[in-house]
C-alpha cells in the first residue's frame, strides 16, 4: 500500500508548561496533538515523580505528527522556546495512510 | 548483536473503541500489545481532554509491535474499520532482540 | 539544521520491577528515562490489565534515549537480565538537538 512519511515530535516537559507548548505547537503548524499525563522522569535537572507533592513536578508526554519541515521547525525553535523547562524533544520516522490528516 | 526488524503500530482512539480494536489487532495477525489509557488529544475531530465529563472522550494510545506485513495490512485495513471512529494509526520500524516473540 | 542521532530503548515491564530496571539503565550508561505508568498489555505471559486487584499486574513504560552502543549493550544484557520478568524490549532511531543531553 501507499504511505507517507511523516515525522512523529516527542516532547517531555513539565506538566506546568502544558498549554503554551501546544499553543507553540500549533503556531509551528502541528495539526493535531496526543497528550500523555502524569509521566515521570529523571534526566538533566533532577529526579521527578508523577505523584510527588508539588504537582509541578508531573512531567508530559506529548506527541505530534507532522510534516518534515515543522519537525525540524519544532526542534529547532525548541532550544529557545524550551530553554527554561526542563524539557526534552526528539523526533522519529512514521509512515500514515492519510497524507491530508497530518 | 543481532537484532530483527519489527514494525512497531500506534493506535489512537477512543477508550469506547477499545475492545474492537484489540479485538481487530488480534485478527489482524498481533500477538501483543502495550495500551495507554487517559491519553487525550486534538485533531481533525475537536479537542478530546482526559477527565472530560463524558468518559467517551478519553482516549487511548495502544501499541503493538509486529511483522511488516501485519504492520501494513493493519494500516490499510485500519481506513475502513477506524473510518468511524476519531482515531489515527502509524507505524515505525523497530528492532527486537528475540524474533520469535513478535 | 543538525541533528543528533541516538536510539530510544523502550522496556514494557511489570511495576515491581521498576526500580531493579532504572538501576540497570543507569548502570548500562543511559542518563535519564521517562516513564509512563500503569499501562496494560497482553503477550506472552497472559493479559495484565490496569487495574486489577492485583497491583504486582500493573505494567509500566520506560523510554531512555542513548547513544547507539548503550542501546545495544541494554538490548544484549535484557536477555539476560530480563529473563525472568515479563518484559518486553525494543529500540528505534531518534533525532535530537543537543548532543550533550542524551
Amino acid at each position: 500500500m501507499q504511505t507517507h512519511r511523516r515525522k512523529k515530535v516527542e516532547i517531555v516537559v513539565e506538566a506546568a508548561f502544558v498549554r503554551p507548548v501546544l499553543d507553540w505547537l500549533k503556531e509551528m503548524g502541528a495539526t493535531g496533538y496526543t497528550l500523555i499525563p502524569k509521566v515521570s522522569g529523571d534526566g538533566h535537572h533532577g529526579e521527578r515523580a508523577a505523584g510527588d507533592i508539588s504537582r509541578v513536578f508531573d512531567n508530559v508526554l506529548i506527541i505530534a505528527i507532522v510534516r518534515e519541515e515543522v519537525a525540524y521547525r519544532i526542534l529547532e525553535d525548541s532550544l529557545k522556546v524550551l530553554a527554561n523547562a526542563t524539557g526534552i524533544v526528539y523526533l522519529s520516522d512514521v509512515e500514515v495512510a492519510r497524507a491530508g490528516h497530518f
